[in-house]
């Protein structure tokens, strides 16, 4: 209880009002204060359902997931969320409701959304496509909640997009200030998020893109590693760059896994596919293309096994701080020998891990209801205060 | 908080008596005062929730969902009402659960309601079918609850039958009381429900039936528009015939979309099948016949694109009163140039009543929920000034 | 009222202490207190509920449920009795969430496993597979909840199993111990547990076996009927034959079904496939043979056809105790001329039972409740006293 108060507290000094009513698409659109805030908040939640203090705000409600690419983790850590808070999840399938562009995004978003407080979206495949999508429901449920249409505003939860993928780069980076015992003591760790091999093509950017632009923020020294030609958007290497300036950390680039792992602190060994192909992928779908698409696709396995050498091995993690870098991953990992046959990490290392990984896994939901608590709760210490005076317990059987 | 007051005492004066432990089937089938009762209870129901007012009167239990055909609107308008009021929504997939006919119907029916309060069907594409499968249903699940199979008697809420739609149509009327300022005002408005071009076959005539049925019983003057051989089925139209006798307001028939826009008051241009065209494809689909429906589609398709000056327009819109009927519509539109490229409205005309069609949507759940609420609690209005008094907050977090 | 606080008398005599915070797989696992506790705490729940005192015990939290296999009852009593109690189904699809072996099982299960207090799995297809898959993912959840990765420790409950299906047969048993008055009354009393014909293949053999190994307990005298060849697993059979012996019981074989219905007090005539065929088809299974399985299930169809007099008729009734047994069946039920041209049972005699088998099917829900409940709460006696006490109505509009 006193851990409890005393988080409350810490969470009066954080500036965390222009979260409330608001969406949350990317971490780096948010103040330090507004992301220590959400670590903030995910921790109270954490510890007052262990302490089994019902945290549920809402009596009745709903929160809507749409999830346009298969999900397990991330469809029950959503569901976790609302449950926690109280609200009902309503998962939207494509398939049966043909959303798609303009004019019925703005319908459908409308219509869904009439009891719901929240919107949780995963879109990741395309490149250029999921984050606007976002913004055009967002913009669509605000434009019904202003003009009279919905009663209540409903604001988002990027659960994926195709730029960042924050409730999973937030959960890491939670799980890294539990670890090190503290957000201030994250300055100067150095960070390896490095490439690696997996015998599947396209996985997202997301990742490694939320990545460095999360971690640049807490004065860490980031290091992207990936062979040539697995370049990240541009655009979001260049907030990583501004980041590190400003946080007085470093973020630098490399073709090596070594030089990245050699000294790290934390190492977080991740395939993804390059962006340009990405890119081309994406057009290649706009224009229908599938027989193109599986060339490519068949080119980029090929590239990729040229680099199967770039796995987090045993001999990988000698190189790291003490030899016992944290490491990290968003799982699921392709585990050499395991899942596959030659793939992301050796099976050794993985395992040495698991507890670990399962933890970081875990803040996940805790992560996202802190997200929708900011954005439906006014003045969230007091609120706390209130849950806490109340003491309703989430289970009454004990 | 006065609104409410009022409503509630008005509700007092309303004989609804019988709609507790029933069924809903068909507006028709219900009194003037019952159907005053819906409207009256949706907009207790809505202004409570603005104001905050928790109206779960349920603390467990279950709505059960039964989709015969996709849906999304008609999904989340239950899902919505059911969360309202406490129960949480079981949806009975179909394809997983092989229900089928005749002694499956009763088994299925009650094995899903073992704690069941009320149960929510569409089933809609077969003449002759949807409507006689919900009374199957219901009557399964109440003789289940005379032998006390059951503990408690889950109530039917029809979503969209073969040959009315009532949520939707009640939707419709509420949203043109609030507008026209109170239901004694629609006397004598002229409401053209009208064909209108579609390239796309076989859609039901739940709706334009179920607008011909209900809103003849206001005293309003309906007119039914459609090309020569797009029927709707006789008996309906039988029905808004003696309505109108009754109520004071007029039914009319035309085969000119002009004809019934000139002076109207309300529109509704709206695609479906002829009758005689879903007659034979109900029929061809028990026989198995498969190609023979393909071509009946495309013969179908034929007869449909001669009409494509059915379309309402700036032009047609001119004709109205003041140039500015409201123009109604069970969404989604094929909306010209925008969903497809010739279609049942244009998108200017559209795009000026977004958001009222959007508000129109907006009281279905209230609608379903009213229905819900009416089905179960004995005495509505001393319920709602229990509510009232109790003042519980849908959302303590404000 | 009384009703309910005799019960919770009995309650307090049944030793269940070890139920707590423990999963549920098979009948034969649990003594038999822990038995007659299920049967009481699911009589005290059904009680409770028909008197309209809410018995959620969860403020919020998740039930999750794994179908392996197609399932429409249990997936609705299994989300019936956590809604009961308080929780939220999340279902775990496993198509879409690539689940498997080994190494994934682990990962899933604690992946999903963050908010969740009961986990309910249902697999049955394959002999050698689901009982294992349970224990996977109930160790899995331990050593995640002891390793501090979850909060709450989720409790197992089976749904049915490649071995057992103790849902489905202790509903059966409890229909029995109401039917006759009492579980003591069921001292004696002759069960036949008879094969029966059907036209599908590959029924599994978790509802004979489950009835051999939970109906030997009580003191009953059972008989296995089915024609040579259709074996059940013999380590199960071997259950069967301790347990008659323990509890002054019977435990006989036969390849007659008159033989097993002669006199019988209740009869359950079932279809299922041989024990030998089921292991056979598991192994091509996994040797991905399929076109080996299809050659395997039609030569099984035509064996099956060699016994389609193995049917529940009016003629084998007659034989039965004052040729009034009563019928048992776990539904659906493959009845002649009905759901099928030659079944396990003639029209008239089903239709006869209708009735009580819906009432028989009623009891799953509460099973499942009390397993869950006696896995959660820790003083389940006292529990329902603070219950009773609460008196918090479930509905609250009547």
């Amino acid at each position: 209880m006193e851990e409890i108060k005393n988080m409350t507290k810490k969470l009066k000094n954080l500036k965390c009002d222009k979260m409330y009513d608001n969406n949350f698409y990317l971490t780096w659109e948010k103040t330090e204060d507004e992301l220590k805030s959400v670590f903030t908040v995910a921790d109270i939640l954490r510890k007052m359902r262990e302490s089994n203090i019902s945290t549920k705000i809402f009596d009745s409600g709903l929160g809507i997931s749409v999830f346009r690419d298969n999900s397990t983790r991330t469809r029950f850590s959503f569901a976790s969320a609302c449950n926690l808070l109280g609200l009902e999840v309503q998962d939207l399938e494509e398939g049966k409701s043909q959303i798609a562009h303009g004019e019925t995004v703005r319908e459908t978003a409308n219509m869904i959304s009439f009891m719901a407080d929240v919107i949780g979206i995963r879109d990741d495949m395309f490149i250029g496509k999921g984050n606007k999508y976002m913004h055009e429901v967002a913009d669509s449920v605000k434009e019904g909640y202003e003009s009279g249409v919905l009663e209540q505003h409903p604001t988002l939860v990027n659960l994926q997009c195709d730029i960042d993928h924050p409730t999973q780069c937030m959960a890491d980076l939670l799980h890294m200030i539990h670890y090190f015992g503290g957000i201030e003591n994250l300055k100067g760790k150095k960070v390896a998020m490095s490439w690696a091999y997996s015998p599947s093509y396209g996985k997202p950017l997301s990742v490694p893109q939320g990545v460095i632009g999360l971690m640049t923020r807490m004065g860490m020294e980031v290091t992207l590693a990936h062979p040539e030609g697995y370049d990240l958007m541009p655009e979001v290497e260049e907030v990583a760059k501004k980041n590190s300036v400003k946080s007085g950390g470093k973020f630098t680039k490399t073709n090596s896994m070594k030089e990245a792992f050699e000294n790290a602190d934390v190492v977080y060994p991740k395939s993804w596919a390059p962006y340009a192909f990405m890119e081309k992928r994406t057009n290649l779908y706009g224009e229908g293309k599938f027989k193109e698409i599986d060339v490519l696709e068949k080119e980029l396995l090929k590239e990729n096994a040229k680099h199967k050498d770039w796995e987090c091995t045993e001999e990988m993690m000698k190189l790291t701080k003490d030899q016992k870098a944290l490491y990290l991953h968003c799982l699921p990992a392709d585990i050499s020998g395991v899942s596959c046959k030659e793939g992301e990490v050796a099976a050794s290392v993985f395992d040495r891990y698991r507890k670990p990984l399962y933890k970081e896994a875990g803040y996940k939901p805790y992560i996202i209801a802190a997200m929708i608590f900011l954005s439906k709760v006014k003045d969230p210490a007091k609120k706390f205060e209130e849950i806490l005076k109340q003491n309703k317990p989430r289970f009454s059987g004990k």
